[in-house]
């Protein structure tokens, strides 16, 4: 039977086709008028995702490239840095101070549940000499959303710098830059800017420009952000930015923009209820005790061979979920419901993980996932009037 | 009258429309037995193009990237590295070297000058304590090609590694990596390689592999070729690659690889021997003393105004070359024919370059320049026997 290919991993995830025939104009030259006023566009529209009125810096990387930018430029050397880790990313936070020798404090909580903000207020008590405070908004290993807002209000008063790796989690979920004090908050292209991977973005608070200005030691080049702040005065970027790729991103955020971000919001919102309360209408155990926006994460059932399951919904029905990583290989799995990604699509993604469950002699009532997301999706319906005849 | 938009800058280039159509295909999982497939396959043409048996480890970046991993991996903090400048990029391995705190030790010649081997030999025998020696194959500022056959003879008898800049250079003029021990080369994707930028390479020799073992006290996380050296032999990478970038490039690799590396090597320096005696014919004076194939560089002539040259060439004809950068702004102009170029596009920007010349009153015999090229590209036809009747 046919099935169309349909892609669930929790980044990349799947590009509109206008997005991706954009990537296929030729290309053009980078030091122009042209990719200025491009750059001006984008710059305008990631401000409105980021919900902050700070220069959002495009950096020609992976995501990670924006995490290590953002800490490298802004804390000196030898200094602490407080890392909130609550899985595969924050863990990432802790590797990046290791690598340049940044004192990490961790602050580690189990696979599946979020940093507690008491854990952090007492952190920050401990160590008042700290630089800076990284956390992870969606934790893409666990399914976990972590409580941002909360860090923000004990951030601000000090004066640490709160670093947020909004990788999985930034144009899905809430996440007000400016609003909830996050002084670096990055992200990648390839999640909820419905791009492919090649490009990560800072957002740069004054707070964080007056860091930089004062890291007179800092070992840094490529991820130097305060050359990238300052080349983006003028709508332009201290190396070869990946052009094709900002101009293509040009559309991916217009449709952002056009949604709405509260909108935007609400609808991801909507689809990670209905993927959770599908895969618990199939007796599914739900991973993330707070779980983020983007993706859903379920524990396999035991008995189950979790990478066999993984392989039949691809093989068999074209489905690409993501397992674990690490530790949690094979003990779960991922479904990603992010960037450009509809109802029907978390329907079919749940269709077809009722159908490998029945194969592999799970429980399953045919309908039970489906039937239970459609009934989250209708509350969103306005039923009319009834016109009595 | 219609004038199609023709790109003559050294990077970004055009791309072949198959490679930009490639780049329109549906987003894949980039943790996947498709991906590492697609991966070794570009591994086995990198190495072709690159002319080395080593890895070559692509980076999502620019090249500057690429040249800060290879120095930052392989060069333990305050060791002392020889730069050889001839001009802004051989100045970007200075720069890097400060940013890092390494001791640069600069050799530097005149704008349109390539370093001498003796000046390299007379470094070296001043500085045998250098862990490095930074060179460039093809300077783009100023459009010399340095002999970096010469710089390798000089090097491998000393502990230090060479490490070149082949970013406008590699898969354009010879530079056979492995015989001519270069040690670390660098590349990006926007030149000879017929790709959007957004992609750096980096091939790493034995000699390299040792001395970033050796290198400890490594500052380096994203830029760290260690990791990326190891996740390769899986045919992975240690970050989320640019995926897409990756399947579109193994287009282009075979591209080049149907021609083969030495036609390659051969088209553009007919390209670039055409683009000389073009200009010369219209009383252009050639800049570099040593040119490089990729891109030809003239003196703007007395009495012009190079920027306005520049901006007739593009607004009335559709041909985008470059002009100087930094103190050679408006003084020189850069033709670049590489990558995706023929012989009948260099015929097309002289030809503009004719007309421009001849509008802003520069003496020209129109037809000059397209004739001295056409006399170029006639040497390489093969005329059949004349049958007598």
């Amino acid at each position: 039977m046919l099935h169309k290919q349909r892609l669930f991993t929790p980044g990349p995830t799947p590009a509109p086709e206008e997005t991706l025939l954009e990537l296929a104009k030729p290309i053009f030259y980078h030091r122009s008028a042209e990719f200025r006023q491009i750059l001006a566009e984008v710059e305008e529209d990631l401000k409105y995702v980021f919900c902050t009125r700070n220069p959002v810096v495009p950096l020609t990387s992976s995501g990670t490239g924006g995490m290590e930018a953002a800490l490298v430029s802004c804390v000196p050397p030898g200094r602490k840095v407080i890392c909130l880790i609550s899985g595969r990313w924050g863990e990432r936070w802790r590797n990046i101070c290791k690598a340049f020798g940044f004192e990490a404090v961790n602050v580690t909580v189990a696979y599946g549940k979020a940093v507690e903000p008491s854990q952090l207020q007492q952190a920050l008590a401990e160590h008042p000499d700290a630089a800076a405070v990284c956390a992870t908004l969606s934790e893409t290993a666990t399914g976990v959303g972590n409580d941002i807002e909360a860090f923000g209000k004990l951030v601000a008063p000090t004066p640490a710098l709160l670093v947020v790796d909004g990788i999985s989690g930034l144009g899905v979920m809430e996440c007000r830059t400016d609003e909830w004090h996050v002084d670096l908050c990055v992200t990648g292209s390839q999640k909820a800017l419905m791009m492919p991977p090649g490009l990560a973005f800072v957002s740069v608070s004054d707070k964080a420009v007056k860091a930089m200005e004062q890291n007179t030691a800092v070992r840094a080049f490529y991820f130097d952000l305060r050359k990238a702040v300052a080349k983006l005065k003028e709508n332009d970027t201290p190396w070869t930015s990946a052009n094709t790729m900002i101009r293509a991103l040009r559309v991916s955020l217009k449709r952002l923009r056009a949604e709405g971000i509260e909108n935007v919001w609400a609808r991801h919102s909507r689809l990670a209820e209905a993927a959770r309360a599908g895969m618990q209408a199939v007796g599914l155990e739900l991973f993330a005790e707070r779980p983020a926006s983007g993706l859903t994460v379920a524990r396999v059932p035991a008995g189950l061979d979790g990478n066999e399951l993984l392989r039949k919904l691809e093989k068999q029905y074209g489905l690409k979920f993501a397992g674990g990583q690490d530790t949690l290989k094979g003990k779960i799995i991922r479904l990603a419901h992010m960037g450009y990604c509809d109802q029907f699509d978390v329907l079919a993604a749940l269709a077809g993980l009722e159908l490998v469950l029945l194969e592999m002699g799970h429980p399953v009532e045919p309908g039970a996932a489906v039937a239970a997301a459609q009934r989250v999706f209708a509350r969103a319906v306005k039923v009319s009037q009834v016109v009595a005849v």
